[in-house]
């Protein structure tokens, strides 16, 4: 029996949205979802009830990070991630490839996979895609990912297809090396900004066969656009019954725009990262909250809002806990960008529920264009 | 009608320890009890909501911090500093005075007040006795502090007589100043580590006549037997029928040492400030969690201990967030710490109700000696 199933439950009459439910090891998610990022075992100032208060159905962690510090043998003899985290709803690990990457100058790619150098102390490190399985299985996240290279943007056409076809071969050693039955392990598709590579590589990924699909290589510093072209040319490559999930997105219009293009899955630091630098998500755009316009503004961030800060505190608090370097700043913030995002998945999964979504997303515009 | 009244409503037979009730504007107090500190209008890293939890009964907030950042001012304009904040139960503010002589070099002292320097931008500032009064009026917490001064440790017998016959003048012309008939104001004792200036400071201060009163000036730099000395050398001194409170105190076992010697209100950024360098209390002692022995350790901080994070989370787990500077670990530090320091107060009140306070600083002591 397969570790995950998806079932599609309703596609959007006037887009490619479409309301899907994804059950794992350790339950069911409606899609689409944002998943918050956990990068160290832990979502950045927030407690997992309180991850589960704002709206999160699941979460992701990265196995760079957590094969690096606390290390996955470790996590494994105490029980696994879910229950070192205590967090006993579904969760993803990503495979340490884009991590790696991340690294530049510290690594060196080869056909068997990558060596590299720590970023906490500079020490010596191989992870090759039956590495990078071991370490995810090691976690034990009900969804493992393929450890793929993921090109820098821009990238010459022919280095990008060389990419590609490494990742190819690469996610069929992953698929090979993966044994944990209550595990699903899903596919990543790259290609860059070429249309025509991302459909040669969701061919190949797709015929290696996985529980699920990702676009990777997304959000590397191309023009929101580019972006949001890709996402349009790139969903219809991917099965129709399958999860499909854009890896590292993104911002609400980003989350808009992928929903709209049929996709299910994301997941993005940005409303936790934001967060600690003042940068607050509401119904009518961004805001930060270190401007003094807000040193006697009673209002709450988003009058719109029902979370719990938005219920309890002013706008001239946040900014005095900001502007005084307090942990209960990072706290409140993060707690508040997290709603926004669950709930902004919340409201567009009602919204194909109701076969309404081109109407929402006309909505989400227009209510943005409104300042403050 | 005063602003407070207590109530004893038990006396230990086999110490000085009392069983007591505060009644404030903002609700009832059983003491004894100790206060969490707010110094920036947050007890750091945590919520209202989970100070509740904790145990925590009645906070405190420094004048000083807010005087600076943001202002008593903006404060009274925003509604007080119990809604800036999101806290409707007692709260008890400083005088501002002993931060402002923790200054050093930066202030200078006259019978007038004291003139001195903003530790955050180097501004000029001037505080009084009225000026202290007029901040902490602004705030409204439910007790405000008589502007004091706090004689360094050591200091020559000379000064400590000066030092406390200013505090009396000082004392006075706060009397004189505050107004607010929702506000308790507490009468400090100062005296250095002399009994003789102590109970000299006492007479005086009593005379003037206030609401409640607290020793300042302990926990300066002595030795912890002259401090638990000067605890039982001063608390007959004080009125039998008004609240006692010790300002700064204190580690487990100054607190179980000053209830003894029939104290009733304390206060200290001891367990928030270990909390965060990884200092963690338990019945069995202090230990430190980034110790390597902990690295693979799945019992609680404290196995003995009911609280959150003794519930759900290992050593190893918050070994790991500690090391990864992760804001949670400073979040679950916090709230085992004060969770012990809380229950230390609660256990104790049981022990009076019981008659059987000796006993209970006997167990207490016990349990200490078994080391990890």
């Amino acid at each position: 029996m397969a570790a995950i199933s998806f079932e599609l439950i309703k596609k959007d009459p006037g887009s490619l949205a479409r309301l899907g439910s994804l059950t794992t090891t350790h339950g069911s998610i409606q899609t689409p979802i944002f998943m918050p990022v956990g990068t160290q075992a832990t979502v950045k100032a927030m407690t997992p009830e309180e991850l589960v208060e704002v709206g999160s159905q699941i979460i992701l962690a990265n196995t760079y990070h957590l094969y690096l510090r606390p290390g996955h043998e470790l996590i494994a003899r105490l029980g696994g991630l879910h229950r070192f985290m205590h967090w006993d709803r579904p969760m993803l690990t990503d495979s340490g490839g884009f991590q790696v990457f991340s690294l530049g100058e510290l690594r060196k790619i080869s056909e068997e996979g990558v060596n590299f150098r720590s970023h906490i102390d500079g020490s010596r490190h191989f992870i090759s895609p039956e590495v990078s399985i071991a370490i995810q299985e090691a976690l034990g996240a009900d969804i493992a990912m393929c450890f793929d290279e993921c090109p820098p943007y821009p990238a010459e056409y022919s280095y990008v297809q060389k990419s590609l076809e490494l990742t190819t071969r690469w996610a069929q050693r992953c698929k090979n090396a993966h044994q944990r039955p209550d595990q699903a392990l899903f596919g990543i598709v790259q290609g860059g900004m070429h249309p025509e590579l991302r459909r040669e590589s969701a061919k190949q990924i797709t015929d290696i066969g996985f529980d699920g699909y990702a676009l990777g290589g997304l959000s590397v510093g191309e023009e929101k656009e580019v972006m949001h072209r890709m996402m349009h040319e790139c969903s219809d490559i991917l099965p129709e019954n399958s999860p499909r999930y854009i890896m590292g997105i993104g911002a609400p219009e980003d989350l808009v725009e992928a929903v709209n293009a049929g996709f299910d899955m994301f997941d993005c630091v940005m409303p936790t990262r934001n967060a600690r630098n003042g940068a607050l998500f509401t119904s009518f755009g961004r805001i930060n909250i270190k401007a003094a316009v807000f040193a006697e503004d009673q209002s709450p961030i988003d009058p719109a809002c029902s979370c719990y800060v938005c219920r309890n505190y002013s706008r001239a608090y946040l900014r005095h806990l900001y502007r005084s370097q307090e942990i209960l700043a990072s706290r409140l913030n993060s707690w508040h960008n997290l709603h926004y995002f669950l709930d902004l998945m919340a409201q567009m999964r009602a919204a194909i529920g109701r076969g309404e979504f081109s109407s929402f997303r006309k909505d989400f515009y227009a209510a943005r264009s409104q300042q403050l």
